[in-house]
């Protein structure tokens, strides 16, 4: 006997000796190359197709003969007439081996391909959905051997495609027949893979094969915004992104509004519930509309969102959540099908995926960015701080992860700002304040000019400048204590005693003008005394709550910052350092995730593995409950102030010195306690 | 060391030696004694309850002293004060071993209490049903441990009840952690198990001890009626049974012109499907409200009934059962939500069981009989035959199983038949002709008397004499056959012919006369030519069924028949033979197994086990297909004669002799064969 061909894949490396005949694809299997199939090798679904390559081949040690691979035959003929087929390459289900060969597997004809994440960060996510198509012949039904038609689908997805078990519920069930039929058999099904050892769900059947792709929707269900990321199952690719506002806004603007309006109001928690189903709705249809996709082609959805949001969404009341011990009703991820949640855009047996909840005030939105940025893969003591209404806080390494969450309130999302405002066009997203003249200069979201540069009146004309935005605020904070214009404890120096007339007495304090459009009919937009002191109420919490995991920890300082949270993305890493929102680290090491909680959903929603990873994961995240934490308020007290600061780090590269400014009367500090009282 | 003192279990004789100061409940799990528990030893629940044994036990040589257990305890003084406690009955979990005992354990204390099944049979069902309850308690939640309410009930079924994973709805969900506070974390759940390896399904938490008791609704979904037996699962008794309509006869009288419709009106399958489903959910609370318990206790319901019916059940259209190759949807057992049926009148949450369908044309109705009946474990060959609108048919013994069904159409239920009704007051149920005179007597239901008793027509004037009903119309045919009224052929002969005066002519044929009531404005109630045809038919393709059967499994005669169906409980087997509905076998072979396939549910219904087993049962049962079978044309044929009969069995107790007349002028033969074109 001779011996075998030897057959090379690329890139893989894989290799292996195959008898002359076999087809690649059956070789690609048998040696656990990634090669792609939909129609299980009938030479209809083109998605097997390779590139074998011609001549010697020294790295390998093989040289390809001209007749190392079969004819090109017939079903690749019709393949190429039909759709077309780019020169070179040939069909691995139909190409069999006949001599020495090397086979390229281009990236298109991977199954796990991989789905670059993001610029900054060197890892990808691999390519391999909960849910598949898989293309099966069925048994057609034959009177002496009577099964229904649903078993013999199960029977053929075990023989052709390994799947142990099925199920399918009724409005699946309804379908089936006739399905089978207008295919002739042939039908192609999308398949739900859940836990190891559960049964595989069919999401949906199609007659023959099925070309019009499959999605999933990863969505970020925000208190105050609800994001969706149309996602191509078979691409991996971002087909469109949407977001609207979270109608229960209209309950309450923060999460323990809508706790409070659940508790008050009997049947409360169900409006909101209904609500919020009720935009997520409209938003997949949306999306779909955007993608140009049918919505009954979502067959997938995940979720991250905080607990209240988790409860609300899933129907729960959220009562417990809004007291101490905080009890989830639920902390585990969750399989849910889309009807379920009363989702009717897209296709009536989506699978519902929702990531775990780490603890009461820390949910599965955190565990989003612990999939995402993956502390517990860090060498160095990273902490991750995720902006919002409430911040999540992660901080750890290789050899532990904790986390937290800490009430920072609405403030640096411009809530609860004089002239604060959402994120918009028109609104102050950014300011610089010049030390010596105290003038500001600043930029407006939706033009890329600085304030003081030309043309910038007629760029913002249209939109007006409207408020200060969450990253206005805190640039704005800083760059007064900058200027001298804010003391070490907060407080806003007068005219006189700053030297700046653009200091405003009222009352007992005094405000900052940034700008001043009462002229023309537009807002006079000013950094108040209040508006100080809500900053430094958030920012306290939020540094309060990265001193408790430190402590917990057992350290004074952490070697990066990673900034997460669609907000953090536009947060100066100097002014958050200036105010003392975030620990002191070399500017350098400070960086942003962008909405890692997103990114989160999109991994889980694109790799199965990633959902078992992050259920693992979660379980070995120390939990620190800030409520119950006595060191809390002390931490929270101590960081209220915006010290001056003497380089505490000397050997790092700190570019920032904070002048060492009083102007305490008293006038203030008792005005605040009174409001405080 | 001295001797651990030795313990006898009665009745089961278990025995075995436990440490001083061991609780009975602990000794009795240790040696898989049944005793049962709801509340784990907490001396709450009292189930356990067990009946010491005093003085000298030579059998068991054993001799119980006075202080053979600890003493009375204040548990036990608390339990008795409130709810009492039969005299000599100590509660398990608090009575503990000091010496050597023997504790009986009385019936009502065991899980697996036997329920019988029936008289006939000495088979009994254990009670082991697939819901049951346990009291656990609930770890309360800690910001420490911030896993969710429903995991920590995990926890607590894992450690107390030996259940590996739970599962639980958003309904079960929102109710989870207000009924967990109410109960101070203890709580009772209603736990359903359905494939080993597939998590528990929490069906429905109380808090606290629920002393209300859980039941299940065991339901036979015919073609014509629907039937409901409320079962209680703690002690297996049937608390009230209730019948109604099948709604779906508006739409068609047998399944065939049911399936019609729904081929013919485009969403006619989803009118049946509401249609029946509402019957089902009113049937529901009927019956509850009949045994006086709330409809929420219903945690289960098992169905049996015929494919069409199965499939219009679940909401898929019939249509391919309706023609060859009668391909099923699907044709394993499911398990579903209540709520997927729309039931919404029991437990909204109650897991629903489906037996499974054998082919196409014999459903779980049929396993349902298989299940009661128990061919496959018969030591004599048994012939099966369930008898209604359709038949089912099985043939088997320990060596294997056949099954068929067979179309005989409505015509045994007193449909298309000229004086025929259904089963209700005033039908006509029994009759005997004299040979000599040719008179006939008759019984209706609603009186036990004979119409030539005395009293009989007072006992019947309030209802009348309304028509024949199914067995008296095959008394009837077979009457006149043993009377010499009808022939071989089973054409009646004329009032010349057979000297009886009853002999009606109706234009070439000829009618018998049973009674004539028009005097008195009620109906003239006649045997015509065509209900004998109508009869003929009928039971030919129950015959034919019977013996593609036969030959299939390669014999001319079985050892034994038992007639199924709540009609074959009223056939007298003696007509039954004379017309040859059934083989020849002696009078005392012939049983009736009342409702089988109601049975069949009930079982079911209180044994998880018995589901395992239907479900393997059936896959080795060996499908006939009647439509198909070449034979079966030849056998309806060759049966439709009611022959003169030469005792084929001599050795046989054989009764009956049916007399070699022939009436055949030509003129009725001509007459069907113009009819049947």
């Amino acid at each position: 006997m001779s011996t075998d061909p030897l057959v090379v894949f690329t890139p893989s490396g894989k290799r292996g000796r195959f008898a002359i005949g076999t087809p690649v694809l059956t070789a690609a299997r048998q040696l656990g190359v990634d090669l792609d199939s939909v129609c299980g090798g009938r030479g209809i679904c083109s998605r097997c197709q390779i590139a074998p390559g011609h001549g010697a081949f020294p790295k390998h040690g093989v040289t390809v003969a001209a007749d190392a691979l079969s004819e090109w035959n017939a079903v690749e003929e019709r393949y190429r007439q039909k759709r077309g087929l780019k020169p070179g390459r040939r069909l691995g289900c139909q190409a069999r081996i006949m001599g020495d060969v090397v086979i390229d597997v281009p990236p298109e004809s991977q199954v796990h391909k991989q789905v670059v994440r993001k610029a900054a960060s060197a890892r990808a996510i691999e390519l391999d959905p909960a849910t598949r198509l898989c293309l099966v012949e069925v048994d057609e039904p034959d009177m002496h051997e009577p099964s229904g038609d649903l078993e013999r689908l199960a029977r053929a997805l075990r023989a052709e495609w390994g799947i142990a078990e099925i199920r399918a519920d009724l409005s699946l069930l309804a379908r089936l027949q006739k399905v089978l039929r207008k295919g002739k058999f042939q039908v192609t099904v999308a398949l739900h893979r859940g836990h190891e050892g559960d049964a595989a769900q069919v999401v949906e059947i199609w007659p023959g094969l099925h070309e019009g792709g499959i999605y999933g929707l990863a969505v970020d269900l925000g208190s105050t915004t609800i994001a969706a990321h149309l996602t191509d199952l078979v691409t991996g690719e971002v087909k469109a992104s949407s977001g609207i506002m979270n109608p229960q806004i209209r309950f309450g603007e923060d999460l323990m509004s809508r706790v409070s309006y659940a508790m008050m109001n009997p049947g409360g928690d169900r409006e909101m519930t209904a609500a919020v189903r009720e935009a997520i709705d409209t938003l997949a249809g949306e999306v779909a509309a955007e993608a140009g996709i049918d919505p009954a082609l979502i067959v997938e959805t995940v979720f991250v969102c905080n607990p209240v949001m988790h409860h609300l969404l899933l129907g729960i009341d959220p009562v417990e959540l809004g007291q101490a011990p905080f009890a989830l009703a639920t902390s585990n991820s969750l399989g849910l099908a889309a009807k379920e949640l009363d989702l009717t855009a897209i296709n009536p047996r989506a699978q519902v995926y929702l990531l775990p909840c780490i603890a009461g005030h820390v949910g599965a939105d955190c565990a989003a960015v612990v999939l995402s940025e993956e502390p517990g893969k860090s060498d160095d003591l990273v902490l991750i701080v995720d902006v919002g209404t409430n911040a999540e806080i992660l901080l750890g390494d290789r050899s532990r992860v904790l986390a937290c969450s800490s009430p920072t309130g609405p403030a640096f999302e411009g809530a609860q700002i004089s002239s604060g405002q959402r994120a918009a066009p028109g609104a102050i997203e950014a300011i610089r304040i010049d030390p010596r003249t105290k003038e500001p200069r600043f930029r407006v979201i939706g033009c890329d000019l600085w304030s003081d540069e030309p043309g910038f009146a007629e760029a913002t004309a249209a939109t007006g400048i409207t408020g200060i935005c969450g990253s206005g605020i805190i640039e704005a904070v800083a760059e007064m204590r900058l200027a001298g214009l804010l003391d070490e404890s907060g407080l806003i120096g007068s005219a006189a005693a700053t030297g700046c007339a653009r200091m405003i007495a009222e009352g007992r304090t005094h405000a900052y003008l940034i700008h001043d459009a009462t002229a023309s009919g537009g807002p006079r937009i000013t950094v108040t005394q209040g508006d100080i002191r809500a900053i430094q109420l958030a920012k306290s919490a939020l540094y309060a709550g990265a001193r408790l995991l430190m402590d917990a920890r057992g350290v004074d300082r952490v070697d990066r910052v990673v900034l997460a949270g669609a907000f953090g993305a536009h947060i100066s890493p100097l002014h958050a350092m200036v105010l003392g929102m975030i620990p002191d680290v070399p500017l350098d090491k400070v960086t942003s995730a962008g909405n890692a909680a997103g990114t989160g959903a999109r991994i889980a929603l694109c790799n199965l593995a990633a959902r078992r990873e992050i259920e693992r994961v979660v379980r070995d995240i120390t939990k620190v409950e800030t409520a119950i934490e006595p060191k809390f308020q002390e931490h929270f007290v101590a960081a209220n102030a915006i010290p001056h600061k003497t380089d505490p780090f000397p050997e790092l590269n700190r570019i920032v010195t904070l002048p060492q400014v009083s102007f305490n009367t008293g006038a203030e500090t008792a005005g605040r306690r009174r409001r405080r009282g």
